[in-house]
């Protein structure tokens, strides 16, 4: 299936991208799932978000992160942002030959499996929402899962001010859930990389009958999985994180650092910025 | 001062753009006050929004959104965005040959001829209070004023989401505007173009005493004087709408359409989407 996999060691990192600062929660993941592997993260920090922006639009954005990724020597792709997973993975996949994977299918397949009730609810951007793949995903597994849908656009823009434990963001939050009310779901994905941060008031509105499905999770163990498949595991137990981890972004990097450092384990010293447009 | 003025026609478009659909607001002032000119808008929908940017990412999308203005031969430009305005003006203003204006200085000289305390408050983008300009721009008309700003970045996505008069939007703006409560300004700039659509909003909760300055308006008076002075009225009177407004974007532009044709007084039929990387 991947062409070139031979010739790329598996001391080679893995390559992760984001819209911005939100596919930082899938790092978390597959540093503490595959703590021997090493990282090349880049977020688009100066084109964020994808949320509301079309396919087109998407799907050029992620060329150019891969055609630098591959600078890199990576040697498997994530595409930890769900807007980016949903609109541009399914085109994207077919132009590489390296392994790449998405934060939408792993957390449709946990989802489906998980519903007893065969109803499924999705939180996640404009962008992803109305992509309904997350639908399409779950219904491939099971086509009798009913999938309800909500796009949260107010969401990150809390999240980035700061202000998760707030009553606006209850209230915003409570409107949004609202949609849920009546229609029973047993099981909700956080399908955006922002909203696990969310995720004890989300979880308080919905109740304990209802599981929360984060893709973050359930990709590092995806990711866990494909490269042990794959023979593509790195031997090499980790030296310094800083060598281990690199972080580009295509705006100044202060925010960025600063949100990175509340949800990383470790505090990042160095991110550098490159022009991605002449990618 | 501008070189190639003679050879531009006062037939000639004005050119007006805006990190998206928020520099409508200066569109809709501009066809009021100047309503026999012709304007080429462009709204960067694909990088949208420029405030939680940095100075050099505005400035590139700056230079890059005036090279595709210059391709459809503009007589003069208008920054209709408050980001841009602040952090890439000052730049861009040395290298062009013919008129241009942001919507800072406008704002700031009406709002320093209006205050009476000498205290006048400023809210906008994180970028453009970071950038203390209007605080600049005021104090160099009078430095004795004293100006207190303050960043209001959830105005923004809820104006889009739509929620424009909303108790979780009072909210938020309770809090924001909690700011001046102890500083007794009696002007306030609104320094964001999406802000003038919460105006009625703000206007209550400041009370009566305190002025709103729209720079949007102040802009739109700026540039008939400017063109007037530098004899570049269009003496042709408009004939068909759809002829004299053309409207560029970089992103898909139904979202875009909608939130237009909600804010100009004719709605537009079409859009034209370009590749402003390639500029």
């Amino acid at each position: 299936m991947y062409k070139n996999r031979k010739t790329e060691p598996a001391l080679a990192p893995i390559g992760v991208f984001d819209s911005g600062v939100g596919g930082l929660t899938v790092v978390r993941e597959i540093m503490r799932q595959t703590p021997s592997e090493r990282i090349v993260y880049f977020g688009d920090t100066a084109r964020v978000p994808y949320g509301s922006k079309s396919k087109n639009t998407i799907l050029r954005y992620s060329r150019q992160i891969i055609r630098f990724l591959r600078t890199q020597n990576v040697k498997a792709i994530v595409v930890a942002c769900n807007t980016a997973s949903a609109l541009a993975l399914p085109d994207i996949q077919k132009e590489l030959d390296i392994p790449i994977i998405g934060v939408v299918q792993p957390g449709a397949k946990v989802a489906a499996e998980t519903t007893r009730q065969k109803k499924v609810g999705i939180i996640g951007t404009e962008a992803t929402v109305n992509s309904a793949i997350y639908t399409h995903m779950i219904q491939a597994v099971d086509p009798d899962i009913q999938v309800i849908s909500r796009a949260c656009p107010l969401f990150t823009p809390l999240v980035e001010e700061g202000w998760l434990k707030d009553p606006v963001t209850e209230q915003v939050a409570a409107r949004y859930l609202d949609t849920f009310k009546e229609s029973d779901i047993d099981t909700l994905i956080l399908g955006c990389t922002h909203y696990p941060l969310l995720r004890s008031l989300i979880g308080r509105l919905m109740g304990n009958s209802v599981q929360l499905v984060n893709p973050a999770y359930e990709t590092a163990s995806a990711l866990k999985n494909l490269i042990e498949q794959e023979d593509l595991c790195n031997p090499i137990p980790p030296q310094l994180q800083n060598d281990m981890y690199q972080f580009y972004v295509s705006d100044a990097a202060d925010k960025f650092k600063q949100f990175a450092n509340s949800i990383l384990p470790y505090d990042i010293e160095t991110t550098k910025q490159i022009n991605i447009e002449e990618y």
